[in-house]
């Protein structure tokens, strides 16, 4: 329907997408809202890959083969726009992955474990325990899953729910393209990128760590500087912007 | 819900109220996404009225009461949004009321000028004609109504059917939080401000105009202005966020 040389291609596709997914009940209606304010923050760093972002990707592949136990946690936004990315991911960094919603409920679990599983992903599954510091549902994850991990990767997570990871010790990677949501100043390494280029980017990292590498990439900058980092983008690229 | 303390607790609750119209046909799923980019835009503006809005606002008062047939063009965001903000808006401007929707069915025409209806809204009905210069249904409108207009507010319009309003002549008043989207760019003068306070700024505009009043504001600065102080803003506002 959308012709490919349409100036917004991409973008529209993947909204299409999103919309269809919210007809099965893939993504919630809270979740195509949230799209858009992604889509807002990619438009303003220009719908690239930065190189401090860049940097953050090679970083959070070293965390995540570094680490003793990595979770991916998916929700239903990731699941619809990367699952078959998260199988080459998945593959690349050793992690699990486990379905951990906002808007939980039985039959959203089930359709995004489906969707998942469909693209290759190897899903955790077992009875959800109250263990995260959070209210009602949204306590609710595996003990051999989240609750264990030391390394959780979280693309396009909110505020509460990183918060709570962080406090329970883990490193938490968060993917966000806002860089001043809570969740983006909460997180151990945030990568200001969008997902359907940042996680590529990681399972490209992840299989190529080089000897030594690991080691200086986790002893690279903190978090504050690619937040300020992706900031001076988004402001240099406002500057010109009416030129 | 909602807790009336949650600091997000506004934004919320027009999320919530957009999502109930969603379910009811109002609001398309494209709109729920649109939606979240206009969010970003206001968090990155202040989620205020800046000065340079208001001044556009009170120059949109004056383009309408100076118009010698003002019509406001209204989609299902804006419906849902803003219905009872309408009926002031209108009683204050003398401006006739138009539904135009991108993704135009009877279904939604009807649902839409019944929420319109029940707030108060008097809105133009008729047999629609493709008028405009815009392909398949979104060439629609009102021979009597948009078609015949001087002067055409549009708020959260799309660049196409601004473009089109713009090319047949009219004055163009766009409500648009993003001050470098298509519609921002192309219309007469662009009110880079949320939709909720815009437009009972105009219609307290329209209701306190004095004397030559209009005439000194329809010469304020031209459109370029009024961007150019929105990114201002934005860039401000960037430059402190992580202190």
């Amino acid at each position: 329907m959308i012709p490919k040389d349409h100036p917004r291609y991409r973008s529209l596709v993947t909204r299409e997408r999103l919309a269809a997914c919210a007809r099965e009940g893939v993504v919630t209606l809270e979740g195509l809202t949230a799209h858009g304010r992604g889509e807002a923050f990619d438009y303003l760093i220009g719908e690239r890959t930065t190189e401090s972002a860049l940097l953050a990707e090679r970083t959070a592949a070293a965390m995540l083969l570094s680490a003793r136990s990595p979770v991916i946690s998916v929700n239903g936004n990731t699941a619809a726009l990367a699952a078959p990315l998260l199988d080459g991911l998945q593959a690349a960094s050793r992690a699990r992955v486990e379905v951990n919603l906002f808007h939980r409920t039985e039959e959203r679990m089930e359709k995004i474990t489906k969707l998942l599983e469909s693209a290759g992903v190897g899903v955790l599954t077992g009875r959800a325990e109250p263990l995260l510091p959070l209210s009602h549902a949204r306590a609710l994850c595996l003990r051999e899953g989240i609750f264990s991990a030391d390394t959780v990767l979280v693309p396009l997570e909110d505020g509460d729910r990183c918060e709570a990871l962080v406090s329970m010790g883990k490193r938490v990677i968060a993917i966000d393209l806002n860089p001043l949501s809570r969740t983006a100043r909460t997180a151990t390494l945030t990568i200001v990128d969008e997902l359907t280029r940042a996680i590529p980017n990681i399972t490209g990292a992840c299989e190529k760590m080089g000897p030594g590498e690991g080691e200086r990439l986790l002893s690279s900058p903190d978090n504050s500087y690619f937040l300020r980092a992706a900031l001076d983008e988004i402001r240099g690229n406002l500057e010109h912007a009416l030129d």
